[in-house]
């Protein structure tokens, strides 16, 4: 049994998904553990991870209409000093993911086919994030 | 130290909540693993998995009554050619959890006295699903 | 690779967030794990668990209110026989964490800069909760 670890950094154009499915394959691969669980941390709080659909781009985007519904710039929140977008970041952080953990079978993530792993930068701007990885098995 | 890995599979009688943790709990017992870390891991976009009281029924109808609210089925959206509960399946599966893990002791779950392990069906039709099992430990 | 379990017990004050990040820090050092995997699973369904900003309380504050208001206590549930304030505890529970994951390295969280383990009290009421701790590594 052993572990491997790892930092990806991931700069964002922004708010929206970015998939990170393939970095996260490639390093899981790279490591040549056949069974094991690999786990990935957000090290950030106004961005998040989430599992959604990887087929129809439309998904993503009535998803970013939901959140920008249920947590508005304009909600009238006491933290404004970092900018109108950086409370909902938050919020929506809260609602979705800081971390997932993924089995390992074959090498390989035993991801759903129509499953991709996306980091989800809520701030308006574009950031540089870094996602701890970790994998342990044999 | 050692790991298991395993495939549930789940045929759910269209959306709502089913109860998997009799299911998960002889899983881990049959793998004697005394104490180590159970992960379960929905390889699904629309369904999910959930902690919730298992004791007074009515705590699951109001939680549906809740994602019915907050994630209508005429919610205008764009993806809309897989029927009108598929993106509010998305949502949901958003808004709860791919994945959860459970510490191992005594070769049972820790879970508390009124937690049970729910897959949450989204979509409005019976479906096949599919949950990874990963345990390690000794 | 060894593995360490623990129960830390929490007594909240009631609704809010209780920074968990020094107690956790303090039994992951005394580990002397210098690499590996920390899982909390909170052992409740109306209390449950968040990374958040541990910088400016205002961000507490407004996550706070909009909880209050996606889940409000006259929200018209059918259970209800456990006081107002409990079945919009099991709608926050299911919005945010049971349980979170995070690599271990150099003996210490993967944590960021601004980012604080809570445990978010939903009940009213102060209440005494249980976190099961797990820790794999070597």
């Amino acid at each position: 049994m052993r572990q491997a670890v790892h930092r990806l950094a991931v700069v964002t154009p922004g708010r929206g998904m970015v998939d990170v499915t393939p970095d996260i394959r490639r390093w899981t691969a790279a490591c040549e553990i056949e069974t094991g669980l690999l786990t990935i941390f957000c090290r950030h709080t106004s961005a998040s991870l989430l599992i959604q659909e990887n087929a129809d781009p439309d998904v993503l985007r009535d998803l970013e209409s939901f959140f920008r519904r249920i947590a508005p710039e304009d909600g009238h929140y006491r933290h404004a000093d970092e900018g109108a977008d950086d409370m909902p970041a938050h919020i929506r952080a809260a609602l979705t993911q800081s971390q997932l953990s993924i089995p390992v079978q074959r090498g390989d993530l035993t991801l759903g086919v129509w499953q991709a792993i996306y980091l989800y930068e809520h701030r308006a701007a574009s950031h540089r994030r870094e996602l701890a990885l970790h994998l342990i098995g044999e």
